[in-house]
């Protein structure tokens, strides 16, 4: 698949053979000639790749890397260094900047593009997400602020049949990682197994075929998105290639400097990370939609899905299901005479007392104002009285403190219960027998229980 | 990139033998033998491309394409079905039924593998998308209707230079679809190609070069997820496999059979508003978490986040920001005397009223409850007076209609405005001042307005 990719050098004509090999292949090429050009670019035009020349003028190519890395609307996209030689130190200074990978000058031309294609294909995913949360950011469900990892302590899966390479491999990942071997993660099961962030795979094992586990591992759909390093001997350009379209994210070749390997795997992870960080922000704001802000609680939207829910299946022949309405006892005096803080005190400790008298299987919410609705599934009239008075207890028996100074007030709740009969229920009717109940124990004086019958 | 293929047929040598070929090439094969297995594995296992036998006993090909494509756990999976010879009237009917392309036997290894990568390239967004969008479901944000959609009247943009080409082009297209051709594009402008959902581009142009120009258009952001189908001269082979590489959707061969161009179109237009309909499905639940449920209006969630932003930008120089609260007056009483439901039209009414009084860059929120706030930017303390003043107005002097029977009452609220200094307002600061005057309003009387100083 094409990309756009951003090409940058001081030098012109090295711009030029670039954009014309790029080009050649049908990819979109935009050009920057110094490295602060680069970071404009690379902010407006949002390209797949970068490719950065190390030696330029003015910032160099480390430091364009680095701030390209920091800056939270281009950390996302992929830099490969072109340096003059294949210089172990600017690798490892390069690696350590944040850049994704190298390529050494004479260019060779298979490499180049197979880099390309590889970097950029996991850009896809990453830019539909950042689309995603870029909505949320514009709603105010997520906020700005971007979280710095250092790509370390992550449990890292070494799969390398040879015992002595696997111990050595497992030595040098240990100063910054969890590594284990695959027998360790056999007895891991699968939730140990699902918190692997990386794993590193020899494509000369005499026991499995890498390159085959790599693409077994990249085609599941639990761990389609795992990243992998292979490992590869020493001038198998073929076999790179090859893993590379297949899927695997990154490449080190044999012998294996120590401190290269900690700069490779310390950039998948991190930007591993990135991207589900991503995903748990899209998912957490669609939580927030369903969470009563003050409380923390369910609020009503998520509460009537719910309920709709287990009507259905209680209609299907399931158990039953109660609900309860509570009502804290002349509320507005609390805001009229201490204040509307006080009161947000009063919902807040009300909430707490609420949620810890539950089981895990009941659903507290927050229904507005001073009202909270407790759904309780497979309960039966008997036990959700018993249920709904312990409530009531626990609210009067223990004061409220509201203020800085902790005053403490008393405060009442009235509830009505009721409970879905197995025939024809809506959650409608149900909650409005359930606030027929708490009307009814309202007039009674308060501070009381009261049923509603089907 | 490796994926995973589920191959069926009822003839087991058949099977093994494009599974030799798949694995071959890396990739992970799982296998059904007829129509009824092929729509379990399908719900199972997810595969990334379907290559589907038309001839077997039961289900046939057609039947079983049909049902995948209406399921909606499986419709989202590219299906390439197998025809025993190149037979025009499968074809369509393949087509008819949501095939997403065909492969004539015997097999061409080179166009399957082509094939393969391409469907399953589009696949790994979409399944990014349906996981953001199962979270939302599960949280009950999002709904779990599936919309049908027929896959016409869409935009189609035809870039063919042959003008006599491109008129029977868009003849043939104008049965189903709203096409048009590139120079009256031009005159639409941004918005108007904006709405394009499909581009047909011609390969065998003079004047242009159709494979650069899809390759452009993919690697644009803007129109990197419009579909392409791509017209190459018959038995141009070569060019039809550097498409599909390119990131083509689709192809059709001279001499254009027109119905097999109306369903190629009409199945990459549905394809593509399932994805666009996942995008917006997320978008919108994240949308929910500031949108108060009852009323429409936005909630104090966004309130807050949006007064923030607006306040850091008075305080760097920038207009200054009023804001109100209006509570509606003794509104327990209508609780009380007519029931929620009665009190919940109120609070829709008075919503109503608020939105309409106010002006489009004004922010109208519900704050909880019977309270509700207005944000409005870039607005000097007497122009605020006046247009709470009139708010009040609004309410007092026209009924409100309660109930089934639509009675009227009687409904007054007191308005509290405060506006943000421009030196060190915080929203919780300023939110108080105009709680405090709000305080007052009620005090003094209740329907009025009053204001706090700084």
């Amino acid at each position: 698949m094409t990309a756009r990719v951003l090409v940058v050098d001081d030098v012109e004509p090295n711009v030029r053979l670039l954009e014309a090999k790029l080009q050649h292949e049908y990819y979109t090429v935009i050009t920057a000639f110094s490295g602060e050009q680069a970071i404009i670019r690379a902010q407006t035009d949002n390209p797949d790749v970068i490719l950065l020349d190390v030696m330029m003028p003015g910032l160099d190519g480390f430091e364009t890397c680095k701030r390209l890395k920091e800056d939270p609307r281009t950390r996302h996209i992929p830099v490969v260094m072109v340096t003059a030689l294949d210089q172990r130190q600017d690798r490892i200074k390069g690696l350590s900047v944040g850049a994704d990978d190298f390529l050494s000058k004479p260019i060779d031309d298979v490499a180049l593009l197979a880099r390309v294609r590889s970097l950029s294909r996991f850009k896809g995913v990453t830019d539909e997400l950042r689309n995603r949360e870029a909505v949320g950011k514009k709603f105010g469900v997520i906020d700005n602020a971007t979280s710095r990892d250092n790509g370390q302590g992550a449990r890292v899966l070494i799969l390398e049949d040879d015992a002595k390479r696997s111990e050595r491999l497992r030595r040098t990942l240990e100063t910054e990682q969890r590594p284990m071997l695959m027998e360790e993660a056999n007895s891991l099961g699968p939730d140990g197994q699902a918190s692997v962030e990386l794993m590193v795979v020899s494509t000369s094992g005499v026991a499995f075929d890498g390159l085959r586990l790599a693409a077994h591992i990249r085609s599941q759909s639990v761990t389609r998105n795992l990243p992998i390093l292979a490992i590869v001997d020493q001038d198998d350009r073929q076999l790179s290639l090859r893993a590379l379209e297949l899927g695997v994210n990154d490449i080190i070749s044999r012998p294996i400097d120590e401190e290269e390997l900690l700069a490779r795997v310390r950039t998948l992870i991190k930007r591993n990370r990135y991207v589900e960080s991503l995903r748990s922000n899209v998912d957490q704001s669609m939580e927030k939609a369903v969470t009563d802000q003050l409380t923390g609680l369910h609020n009503r939207r998520y509460m009537e899905s719910q309920l709709s829910g287990l009507l259905e299946r209680a209609k299907r022949g399931g158990a039953p299901v109660s609900v309860l309405i509570a009502d804290i006892d002349h509320f507005k005096r609390v805001n009229d005479l201490f204040g509307h803080d006080a009161g947000d005190d009063v919902i807040r400790q009300f909430s707490e007392r609420l949620a810890s008298n539950f089981r895990p299987r009941d659903l507290a919410c927050r229904f507005g104002g001073e009202e909270f609705v407790v759904i309780m599934p497979e309960t039966l009239p008997e036990d959700a009285m018993i249920i709904a008075e312990r409530l009531r207890v626990s609210i009067a028996t223990e004061p409220f403190y509201i203020g800085r100074n902790r005053d403490q007030i008393d405060i009442t709740c009235s509830v009505g219960v009721a409970v879905g009969s197995q025939l024809d229920d809506r959650p409608d009717r149900l909650l409005k027998r359930a606030d027929e109940a708490l009307y009814s124990a309202k007039q009674c004086g308060r501070n009381r229980v009261m049923a509603q019958a089907a």
